[in-house]
């Protein structure tokens, strides 16, 4: 695909949709989720909402839910997930046995959502697709993290590839691509998470703060640590200062050509 | 926008067009310029061709043009620029007294090489549209790099932002984003336009080898160096594997949390 152009990218209602970035690391250790909190419809537009759900509908699992796209479709689909729960709905993330069922019950709710709404979107030229993450534990099974698509099917972060991104992913790869790995300990991979979130924000107005960031301890069944910060907050603009220092001068410290 | 979502990306002809990355630094020395070689109809119609074009039409001028997205759009394009120098056509990069004239001058025949196809690929589902950037020196200015359009208008490198991007431009920018700056010598921007390269190609498949790489020194008005290379050549390899393990040993020294 052609790069999208900036100042060329075209203004409307198509493009007029919330963006974000969310990133989940799958370790041995746990999962660590780091979503932003910014919404925009346009440049002029720009509100505050958290992508970051965290439910524990009983003691034997926990999830954590992080969504991108069109606003009014995920917070309809959380709203549905709650009342599954609170109705005690046949199929609910009360009742999925793995963590895959759960994928699979978001992704079928994402599609319902969007059907719901896509004819008077469509004629509006409105896009209603979202996506989401759904990362945590069931007991019995080890914490894992799918992507689900607009369509409603998913994906399974991997041992190769121990993390999913959604919303404005590319930014937040080069990095990811580099030090990801399931080893990493749950503070390592939080760290990481920072610095994607970081490298995102800087390139992408549609990113920004607050951040939140949700440490899981595997078999725990709560959470490790929970933390919300804006781009000055210590906890966030120390690695995030550390870590333009330390590209800056390791630049520097890159081998010579030949003909220098 | 939604982020691509991989695995669901839409297969077919309006996403089969040739994709690249090219990225021009425009410093007080002079100008880097560095691209890659790939363009793909899809995964497995994948060819090797030059996106850097060098063209010295007399000796108070210096152009390095570049191109990305449709294939058959940018040779025609240049077929035109070089018939319009052979031919001494009114108006050519011979004729150009500034480089946003040549900056111009590509626009419109980007714009009118799209126009000629337009009606039968738009019928065949197929986008013809392409992005360039023209580089260079006119005598009596100083070097210079301006973006063209698929709608064929412009926009120049700024001392803020020194440089520009076509093609698969995300991955490569946060490192652009982090050290660029106009007071980089020819060598040091060289190396970044590798790294930025690196980061391309390390997280799109059609971003590939051979990379170009040429330094221009301000108002000599010929090629300062010119490289082609591999993804093993030693020139790139010593930078590349460098950088990779420069940013993991830079990862495990960044601050630690409050609660570690």
């Amino acid at each position: 695909m052609i790069a999208r152009v900036p100042y060329n990218a075209p203004v409307g209602l198509p493009d007029a949709r919330p963006m974000t970035y969310c990133v989940a690391l799958v370790l041995d250790d746990g999962l660590v989720c780091a979503s932003d909190s910014r919404s925009n419809a346009g440049v002029d537009q720009i509100t505050v909402y958290r992508k970051m759900n965290i439910l524990k509908p009983s003691d034997d699992r926990f999830f954590i839910i992080m969504t991108a796209g069109n606003l009014a479709t995920t917070q309809q689909l959380m709203h549905w997930v709650h009342r599954d729960l609170s109705e005690k709905a046949d199929t609910s993330l009360a009742s999925v046995r793995y963590l895959f069922e759960a994928a699979e019950y978001i992704g079928d709710l994402n599609r319902r959502v969007q059907e719901m709404h896509e004819e008077a979107l469509k004629a509006a030229g409105i896009d209603g697709q979202a996506s989401l993450i759904v990362a945590g534990q069931v007991r019995g099974e080890v914490p894992n993290a799918f992507q689900v698509y607009p369509q409603g099917n998913y994906i399974r972060a991997s041992r190769g590839t121990p993390y999913l991104q959604i919303g404005e992913s590319k930014y937040g790869k080069p990095v990811l691509g580099r030090v990801a790995d399931r080893h990493l300990s749950l503070n390592d991979a939080a760290r990481l998470a920072l610095v994607s979130m970081d490298a995102a924000q800087r390139s992408n107005l549609s990113v920004g703060p607050p951040f939140e960031l949700v440490l899981y301890r595997r078999d725990s069944f709560e959470v490790h640590q929970h933390a919300t910060f804006e781009t000055e907050t210590p906890l966030f603009a120390s690695v995030r200062v550390a870590w333009h220092e330390e590209l800056r001068q390791a630049f520097t410290r890159l081998p010579r050509f030949d003909w220098e």
